[in-house]
């Protein structure tokens, strides 16, 4: 996507993680299943919230695409290799060739929960101001559902949101805070219903199952009943 | 949910990640954004196949139970504390009250694309074999979409697909291969329906977005079309 370039890439260095990260704590549990000792490896990340946005003065869903450095380097490895071995060796080998606009992603408004006292709603509210510039009432946030999210890794729960915001909750361009350099995107109903079964392979753009499920709730559970802004 | 107690699990030990592991590889990227240096956090996995299976002699839904130990860790956790330090300690003060019950998921079929000379086609068959004990041909397995997943930590690819079987296909119980304890559990349509958007929070089993996106499309893409057998 030529959009990409509003936020240009540049990659440095790829290291394993010996640090203590604040995001991502590897550990190894030892557990006994039907009397037979196992273990499995893991990592202990935050739980996020999601939220699917709508803009009733014009119809529009609004999502956001950003600059995801897993999604990157998975694309990256798959082209390499499979297995996981020597990856820092091949990352220098590959390097040359690394194509940042492999790990952009068009996805939910959405943050991680890792703000002391507040709750799960006050943290997504708080996420739509930050990357979207729309500022709605607390009440305009309705829960559709929790999931829990890479199951084999982190096994974290997500909140997805719906809100309902209009032009006149406009209150910032958005773009998220800090080192974030998020765009607001902004696809009619139709476009939208596109993005739920676009395949991500080699497609320059990723989409999480999670970004499919909201719009499929949107159009098959709340479209119906919305009274549409004509 | 009771029949959790058919493979009990019980918790040994929790540690940090320090050995290599196969499953997961702790990395650290240094990259610019905007000519800002950054750095991101993140974990290489493997890409992964996921598979909707219905059952046309029956017109079930096909799905697996099993106890995922990152689940669990999470639902601990949340209890617990929001943020990432002393896990081990936390851990260690709180195993005589854990419950393995948290970690129970309910999924498609899957598995993750560590075999050499395999199209993911032909992995994710093996897996129909393997946890279902269904022996499809593999004409029968259709890609509905691929997804990036967890694109804060892993960013890794997952194809999803629809996979019809019948009961003349059944060639054993399934339950999976070496330590694997899996149940193969079968859903109606009407109560497969009923899966898309039930709230996993404190409800003691773990639904993925991709699990709820394939069962949505069944119900709005496939069903219109399919000849239910009477």
């Amino acid at each position: 996507m030529s959009e990409n370039a509003k936020h240009p890439v540049e990659i440095v260095d790829l290291v394993p993680l010996t640090e203590q990260s604040p995001y991502m704590k590897p550990l190894r549990l030892h557990y006994k299943q039907n009397g037979k000792q196992l273990t499995w490896d893991c990592i202990k990340t935050h739980d996020s919230v999601a939220i699917l946005i709508f803009n009733s003065s014009r119809n529009v869903l609004v999502f956001v695409r950003q600059f995801r450095p897993p999604v990157m380097l998975s694309a990256l490895f798959n082209s390499m290799d499979s297995n996981m071995t020597n990856i820092k060796e091949k990352f220098e080998e590959n390097a040359a060739s690394m194509n940042p606009n492999l790990g952009f992603t068009l996805e939910l408004c959405a943050g991680i929960i890792d703000k002391e006292g507040l709750t799960p709603t006050e943290i997504a509210r708080e996420e739509v101001i930050e990357e979207t510039g729309y500022s709605p009432p607390l009440e305009a946030l309705h829960l559709i559902t929790t999931c829990r999210t890479g199951v084999g890794s982190s096994g974290s729960l997500q909140y997805i949101y719906y809100c309902e915001v209009n032009d006149s909750m406009r209150v910032s361009q958005g773009g998220g805070i800090d080192d974030e350099s998020i765009d607001v995107v902004e696809f009619s109903i139709e476009e939208s219903r596109k993005q739920i079964y676009q395949c991500d392979k080699s497609a320059g753009i990723g989409r999480t199952p999670g970004f499919r499920l909201a719009i499929s709730w949107f159009i098959y559970e709340k479209l119906p009943s919305l009274q549409l802004n004509k």
